[in-house]
């Protein structure tokens, strides 16, 4: 198996990505990683470190996309970056999958122009893993749509289902939508016309969750527009951050505090662990024809290995032929509706 | 000053409003608290319970609101219900404020309905007090209205920028947008609209905030939808259930944690109360032709407590006052403007 990996994208690029490549390769043995970016600096990094020498190839590209360039932009000018030759790759079946933790409307944008979506599929959209209670749930959309009609909503609703069954390994995901009230007629305009569609599709609707419950673990699946999707995504990272700073700040303040902290190290640690984006890797980019994953601006060598980990297992097993599957038997159950 | 309390409306009414309304009465020496509820319920629960007996008075209704009940339902049929009474009473001046924890959406429905709304205003909003790392932040809209037009928008930001001025006395608070990327063209057709509406009005507007940044304590007040500003208001409280528990379980399970925990405890207790619904009491449904408080469903004394504080400084300072005059003096820029 070969992943495409975006070598310049990053806030930590290029060394938080060829350390998280070489790392994975160390762990695999039919995995190779190819680099996209910019040669010298990517020989300059990977030098002195250990790893199966065939299991890493430098492909040189010439230009560098910006954190704030617009996708139209990168689509028309910089069709020699890093982002768009790792994708071509995937393209040219050079690589089964392509990861990248850059510009993510770009790499998104990139995604969708060279590979298309899978048959069926009208938007592509982004399926976070997040932690609860109870285990993982995936939220889905996580930020590719920014406004959404309710059939939008449909289909993201039966791809996450179809990720959670694949990876997350649950035979019949609990499927929710994310709303303001638990009863079918509480939400926004949207919210209330995809509640009819969901509650007639082939998979196990739920119903409405409130937010309170999102983290509780009740449900598998969570569906929203890729807005509402984004914000919740961000805003749990950033909160589950300060509530960390406000605990400690708060032991700081006692007298006994220090030693609790002390004691307590371990459990914090694991605690941060449970909840940090970096071990769940990427976000899948969920309805293109190929495997694409959205790494964190922020990734570290860690999350970019985790990430590759992702690559594999989707590619390995194939979801986005899954997943047009279930999309196109869902056309054909309409289409069986309409005529009978 | 007199307060109207909706004494039947929470999950552990009367017995939480009523020992609410006990608590709040001896603590200030100028405030009337009107019962509107079931007397012979009332009257069990104030018995044995020591306070200045011309402080409380109750008014017996009869009619139960359900908290599934449609708003359209309760307001045509629920005449006599305990929030409508509630409300009527500020209507007819014999009361100053009214606060209800009942079903939220009648309650929304009944203060816009016989009050209407200050002069200028299109929509009232919840505008919700949250602790960040350095302070408290305005969020409106909280859950009023599910869906907006970009003007909502800017009267929510106005709004909410006089709330803080005078409830949080910040001068000229920092005026945010909930959106996903902090230039001006990141956000869904809404956001985007209303960043152009914001840039021009007269408050100190600082641009796009992100999830991450929500609690760090960047703004002051932070604009959005009610449909997004509820589920991140129910998320956040959730989240912050889920990680106390996550921690706690993770501290149980280690050798050394339970000392540690015991050593840890006040800090938790501490933090809890810095983050608790309660503390903040209820959020006023601004833009009201009067003093309306939404409390939390789960109510607790503390909280109906809290609540009646807040009623009594809004209706103290003439809120409502304020915003209509801030309302109106935005619309008197925007005629200069038209004609200019």
């Amino acid at each position: 198996m070969k992943i495409a990996l975006d070598a310049m994208g990053g806030d930590y690029a290029p060394a938080a990505t060829v350390d998280g490549a070489v790392e994975t390769v160390r762990e695999y043995d039919d995995l190779e990683v190819i680099l996209f970016g910019d040669e010298s600096q990517l020989k300059k990094e990977l030098k002195g470190k250990k790893y199966p020498s065939h299991c890493i190839h430098i492909r040189h590209t010439s230009q560098i996309i910006g954190m704030h360039e617009s996708p139209v932009s990168a689509l028309r000018k910089k069709k020699d970056s890093s982002i768009r030759r790792a994708v071509d790759a995937v393209k040219l079946k050079e690589a089964d999958a392509v990861v990248s933790a850059g510009n993510s409307g770009v790499a998104m944008a990139t995604a969708l122009f060279v590979l298309g979506t899978s048959k069926g599929v009208d938007r592509p959209a982004i399926a976070a893993i997040m932690p609860t209670l109870k285990g993982l749930f995936v939220l889905i959309d996580a930020g590719a749509n920014v406004d959404c009609k309710p059939e939008n909503l449909l289909q993201f609703a039966v791809m996450g289902s179809a990720y959670c069954r694949t990876i997350l390994h649950r035979q019949e995901p609990k499927v929710a939508l994310l709303s303001i009230g638990e009863e079918d007629t509480k939400g926004n305009e949207l919210t209330r016309e995809a509640f009819k569609l969901l509650k007639e599709a082939n998979i196990n609707f739920t119903g409405n969750i409130e937010g309170k419950d999102v983290f509780s673990g009740e449900a598998d699946v969570v569906v929203c527009d890729g807005f509402i999707g984004n914000v919740l995504l961000k805003t749990s990272e950033g909160l589950a951050e300060v509530i960390i700073k406000m605990l400690k700040r708060e032991i700081e303040g006692q007298a006994t505090g220090k030693l609790g902290y002390l004691l307590m190290k371990p459990a914090l640690r694991n605690f941060k662990k449970k909840t940090d984006y970096a071990e769940y890797g990427g976000a899948p980019l969920l309805g293109i024809n190929g495997t694409c994953i959205i790494s964190h601006g922020r990734s570290s060598p860690r999350a970019i290995r985790n990430a590759l980990r992702v690559a594999v297992e989707l590619s390995r097993k194939k979801v986005h032929k899954i997943i047009s599957e279930d999309i196109m038997g869902f056309h054909e159950k309409e289409k069986v509706f309409a005529k009978g």
